[in-house]
């Protein structure tokens, strides 16, 4: 099922199921198509805004009450042959200092689990598919535009959400209406560059209602595993009053780390940070100053070690 | 040697070694000996705020310059018999809802590597000890409090400085003048309450000056190991327009699953945040929205599964 649209509370479902049943989605990618492995970096200049990150759906589950908690079980997610990660003008962490388009395509060969990124380097990405969109339909009276996430989901871009997890998505309109899209084939935490590897996506989920987990008001998610490195992580940090600013540094600062020490541009750094690198909040209480770290897996760069 | 002050360039060195020597240090906990093992709640309305998070040092590294990297290599951390986790008025990253004191004394008996949180309920808290505060000092005349962190490092209070990961640090001054102290046993990303497992800690490193890593101008460590939880972790979100707001919904969403999921009260609950909990940025980039994610490790709970 395509339907394409703004996930609103007044758009026909496109199926209607019972609580357990599975869904199968097969979905384009975030640019709605416009991408394809054909494109070149300044056409990105020229994207139809209004239809990015689309989602396919509503899906309405029988049951399903205000309230009521939705339980997506995560069965599958596998992605297309190709993908894209882009940096867009006006989109990112560091919009102000990238105003340039720039456009990396990836292979993405059926039964690998990992992408070469730079193969005369050895610097390869694991393969960590999920749906970078999945929500249900907010009580507000919309049209709400599909690209912030809100409190029932929606794109919340949130690289854990991957085969074997499980998300909870608080209910607030009878029938739940779940939508889905924006496949990622691998992304970091923060998705510091705007775009993570962008790829059309089939997924299958089990939708489930629950009753009683009335306490979950935003996504809540449990998953089995947060794909640690084997390698271990270099960390670069931002110690800053703000922790936006704190998180900007850090990525700055792993971009030079990449640049002088792994010898890539200034672009490509900043999206290896979106499709590898993880921000994380070390530390929130000591003021002025919070501490917010960019963790790089090692593993990703072969036989160097970092 | 257990040299007392701020962290200042101004602070005689307590000891001078050469580049590539090793340092043992014999640390106080983070309140200077004022909390004990019989100390109540109470009593942290009347702690002299002024000798907290002192520091052991400094260290004069021979050939050390401005411009050059400290490297620190940690090879041991051990911790006193116990610990305690405190929440003090004023202090964490909801220090507006917590206003009265809490704290909790911690049984660290040798030669086991958990401690029990509770051990009716099977809630038990991996140990990986590390030191909250570790830097050099800043060239710009001081005195400089070590409850903030700098850019040269300080009360960092980051949880992936184990045995066996590498700091390093930008020097500023001649010498480095290196300090260490705030021993932890546990703590989560973000230590959000304000104070990990505090403990009377040990701990010998390595330094090491290099010339030739100049583009460090934070904090940087790389680490062998980011300690993924076997059973993976459950995870609230907060979906806000600002960062901080969204971490702290996020926190608060993980007190009430632990207060309604694993009948913790609350203060126990914002605790066990802070000494577990680990906050992720999952999305920074789609605007106006983030998505933050504090993610609690699976297995302290024991056999409940969560």
């Amino acid at each position: 099922m395509t339907h394409i649209g703004t996930r609103m509370s007044s758009i026909p479902p496109v199926a209607r199921v019972k609580s357990g049943e599975t869904v199968s989605f097969d979905c384009l990618d975030a640019s709605n198509g416009q991408v394809t492995p054909a494109t070149v970096a300044t056409s990105l200049r020229t994207l139809d805004i209004a239809t990015l990150d689309q989602v396919n759906g509503p899906i309405y589950i029988e049951d399903a009450q205000p309230g009521d908690t939705l339980q997506v079980d995560i069965l599958e997610v596998s992605t297309a042959e190709w993908g894209w990660t882009g940096i867009l003008p006006g989109f990112g962490l560091l919009a102000d200092e990238f105003p340039t388009p720039s456009l990396k395509i990836w292979d993405l060969p059926a039964g690998q689990d990992f992408a070469w990124f730079d193969k005369l380097k050895g610097i390869k990405i694991p393969l960590r598919p999920f749906a970078g969109e999945m929500g249900v339909a907010l009580a507000e009276k919309g049209p709400h535009s599909t690209i912030p996430p809100y409190s029932t989901g929606g794109n919340i871009d949130t690289k854990h959400l991957t085969k074997g997890t499980t998300l909870y998505l608080p209910i607030q309109v009878e029938g739940a209406l779940y939508s889905t899209g924006d496949g990622h084939a691998a992304q970091g935490d923060g998705e510091v560059c705007g775009t993570a590897i962008e790829t059309p996506m089939k997924t299958t989920v089990r939708l489930t209602v629950l009753k009683d987990k009335s306490h979950v008001k935003t996504p809540h998610f449990s998953t089995p595993s947060v794909s640690e490195d084997p390698k271990g992580y270099y960390c670069t940090t931002g110690v800053r009053p703000d922790i936006r600013e704190a998180a900007r540094d850090a990525v700055r600062h792993m971009i030079t780390v990449l640049m002088v020490e792994h010898d890539l541009s200034r672009e490509e750094a900043y999206m290896l940070c979106s499709v590898a690198g993880d921000l994380r909040m070390h530390e929130v209480v000591d003021m002025p100053n919070y501490v917010i770290g960019m963790m790089m897996p090692k593993s990703i760069f072969g036989h160097k070690s970092v």
